[in-house]
């Protein structure tokens, strides 16, 4: 997950990468548009402004995946994507503002959606998926998303899909665009994602397109173990949305590839996504990668480090420089005591960077130690109001080795800053 | 918990009211000092101030018992104190600023302090605990407190323990006393606890005396009931320390109590002092109490209610008076599916105030009711800057019905301020 450290000086840098990482592969077009309307539900009659984003294979294809929410209630698109896998595919539209969550009429809003793009696009309204983001509990503006579709329709182009990147982002600071080389073609892929973030698929969006050649089963699976080590291995806040779902596509223009090396190239870009989306969290001053080892499984050592990401009191002193590691023991205790996991103190040993902090049971601090902490705490931090690209991507790197077995994982997560609380205190106003 | 709302103007008007409610039962005393000292670990030279408390039976007592963490790395005062349960209970001696947790020398420290407290009272050593809260991973500065015992001691005296409350408080907004009668007696407490409160005793501390005649089983089955319905189901920020504990102790001075009316009475105290400690909880502007109803079990519905109550967005939503009932319906939803809890959609109610806002699968809102909400919000909402007193008990009710069994119970919590981040971001400058 993003080995290679790099700087961005200013947006238009960052996006100029961004740009050429997105091209489409063979068979793939994107387009975007916006329209304004006003919630019914809304107390005053200020509009807001929504983006439509589209994906458009050029033929229906049979060959693409879906991982999704597992939120008891469901968003109606994920309920939809869920009954249509293993039929042709040909078209998603994506909207912003507005999830379509447990309203009145969400699945006719959503088929009224897809039959009016899929009459433009001249195909069948089981082909086209919409998927959509935004407040819980509103009702999608179907009359002004449907006026805006034939527009929409008549734009699509290949080329690179960092329009449709920025056209699905919601309070994301900046579009999130990765491509990694699969066999004789490649995997191009977006995200979105920034508050609410968590592990299985929370308020995250990734869709991602390939023209490798490969069967719709072969592509679940693999599509499933990159997820299960990447997107549900990262945390911003706990929360787990009703709307997330990843997708993954393929035009099969490409020549074939073994199971085994789309696998490493999917588990690579959703990687990379993945860190996308927890560095463009909202208010993120510091990326953390928790590493735990020693664990007595996998499982067991990715719910620790969760433990420890979701910590309010290790992210707000990561936030504010000051390496109080005191708040991570207690929060591996917290966690083990009360999951009624065996660990002992005794062969407990964490590290904050380079530096052991606690072994043996004890607190390994002095005040020359504080200092090169702290000081290692600023060399990581970006600066959360600079918005619009990421000015580095450097991570605070916190390890964890409990002596109880062999199971390892890292998860990864944010810090939490002011203004996480500011931007979801007054999210829908 | 709190039935009667309470109004309070100025911080000289709670204190005239906590000081009456403080007076100590028959056969206690209590005493308290400060001290200065420089932490060997902490980068500058500046001083910390850190408060002494003592609280003192007149003569040692066997009937006392305790409720601790379930943090798997409990401080050196837990771990002794469980060590004494059934054995004679002096005094205590409570300090603030330093956790005694996990360093090198934590329980010979904690010894050394109670054989000079235990040679200024004249009694063993083994009868004095130490207990201790504040920041985690530096060690007790033994010698400034051993030269403040003396003073410490000699101050001792019996009616209102008000000043004990103050010098046991770390980030907490104001001094929390409540009193209770109880058969032939009373029941006096005073707790602290700010940031870091969760369920199972996280980073509180409570002191409950009395002069009911009473044992110590019967006193440990009662505290431990009423602890789990009341300190075990408040939450401000998710996270458990390594230092709580709630300790009551009898002088048996008055008469014999039943042990149902023991449990009522220290039920109805300990509700008290928990819903004080979720009201000064660090930056909390609004208290939310969320009934869970309809779940398959007490234990479900209170791990549900506690789902809801540490969801950050659900949180910052609240803070910003801002009705996002989508939030809580999401994180109902979260938990649910990620706990394998069968919920069906169809069969859920959420509740706001006394507003329905989901019923049967779908939200009901509408412009009117948004602003109405709004405004049930805003007349909940207390001044988080605003600090010494509580300016009134006002709590946000959420009800949420899941109409699948007849498990319920209520938790309580706080919202999440920026003032919250604030504070804890640089806990220990």
């Amino acid at each position: 997950m993003g080995e290679a450290r790099e700087r961005f000086a200013s947006e238009q840098e960052y996006l100029h990468v961004a740009e050429a990482r997105g091209t489409l592969p063979e068979g793939f077009t994107s387009a975007t548009t916006a329209l304004s309307f006003t919630p019914a539900e809304r107390p005053t009659e200020e509009p807001y402004r929504m983006e439509l984003g589209m994906l458009c294979a050029d033929a229906a294809t049979e060959s693409w995946a879906g991982v999704f929410t597992r939120n008891a209630f469901p968003g109606a698109p994920v309920r939809i994507a869920r009954r249509r896998l293993g039929k042709p595919l040909r078209a998603l539209v994506v909207n912003n503002r507005i999830a379509n969550v447990c309203t009145a009429h969400g699945e006719q809003d959503a088929a009224t959606i897809a039959e009016r793009a899929a009459g433009e696009l001249g195909c069948s309204a089981e082909e086209v998926l919409t998927v959509s983001t935004g407040i819980i509990g509103w009702r999608l503006p179907v009359e002004e998303i449907s006026a805006a579709l034939p527009g929409l329709v008549q734009s699509r182009a290949g080329g690179s899909a960092l329009s449709f990147a920025k056209a699905i982002m919601t309070t994301d600071a900046f579009p999130k665009v990765r491509s990694v080389p699969c066999g004789e073609g490649s995997i191009v892929g977006v995200a979105k994602g920034a508050g609410m973030i968590e592990p299985n698929m929370a308020t995250m969006l990734a869709f991602l397109t390939t023209d490798v050649d490969i069967d719709n089963a072969v592509l679940g699976r693999a599509l499933t173990e990159a997820s299960e080590r990447t997107f549900n291995r990262i945390s911003v806040d706990g929360d787990q949305s009703t709307s997330d779902m990843v997708l993954a596509v393929s035009s099969r223009r490409a020549g074939p590839c073994g199971e085994e090396e789309l696998t490493r190239a999917l588990t690579a870009i959703c990687g990379e996504l993945a860190e996308d989306i927890v560095r463009n969290g909202e208010g993120t001053a510091h990326v953390i990668r928790v590493e735990v080892a020693g664990a007595r499984s996998e499982a067991e050592a990715a719910a620790l480090g969760k433990a420890v990401i979701n910590s309010p009191l290790v992210k707000t002193a990561i936030f504010g420089n000051d390496p109080n590691v005191g708040r991570i023991v207690a929060a591996v205790g917290d966690f083990a005591g009360n999951a009624e996991i065996p660990i002992d103190s005794g062969t407990v040993s964490v590290y904050l960077g380079n530096e052991v902090v606690f072994s043996d049971g004890v607190f390994l601090l002095d005040k020359e130690k504080e200092i090169r902490l702290s000081d290692y705490l600023k060399s990581k931090a970006m600066n959360p109001r600079l918005r619009g690209y990421p000015q580095h991507d450097e991570i605070v790197e916190m390890r964890i080795e409990l002596g109880s077995g062999s199971g390892r994982a890292h998860v990864i997560g944010s810090d939490l800053s002011n203004e996480y609380v500011h931007e979801n205190a007054d999210y829908r106003s």
